[in-house]
């Protein structure tokens, strides 16, 4: 399954609990598209939000960011990763 | 210990024995600057790669990368996350 990172702007000075509930809204429906949201990392100073994925398709991951209401600004598929 | 994330630009075409050869650039001297790149992500066609850090400041990251020849383009610091 593909891997997936996206970025969002405009969370400038969101909370831990707001960054929770948005991710919500996508663990909330990502099964109905196939994707999982594995981790998502929010610097609430230049308000952006970085996203990792798995999916079927781009177009999928990105239909589950904007029907859970934040469509994503970027997304990039990223076949490969070091650890 | 803060968490980074940051992407780096023109990293096209790269291939997987390449993006570990740079890793490994940045894993041979992090201790040095009491940095531990967790993960990296690249996509080939955009030529971006993410990588996540963890570190005592955002210029001790950069300082790795700098000194590992492949300075960053972008880093954010990242208090917030979910999974």
């Amino acid at each position: 399954m593909p891997t997936f990172i996206d970025i969002h702007e405009g969370f400038h000075g969101v909370t831990q609990d707001q960054f929770d509930e948005a991710h919500q809204a996508d663990l909330d429906i990502q099964a109905e598209e196939g994707v999982r949201f594995e981790r998502a990392w929010l610097d609430p100073s230049s308000g952006k939000v970085f996203c990792l994925a798995t999916g079927p398709s781009m177009d999928a991951v990105r239909r589950v960011h904007a029907r859970a209401g934040h469509p994503a600004d970027e997304t990039y598929e990223v076949p490969l990763e070091v650890s």
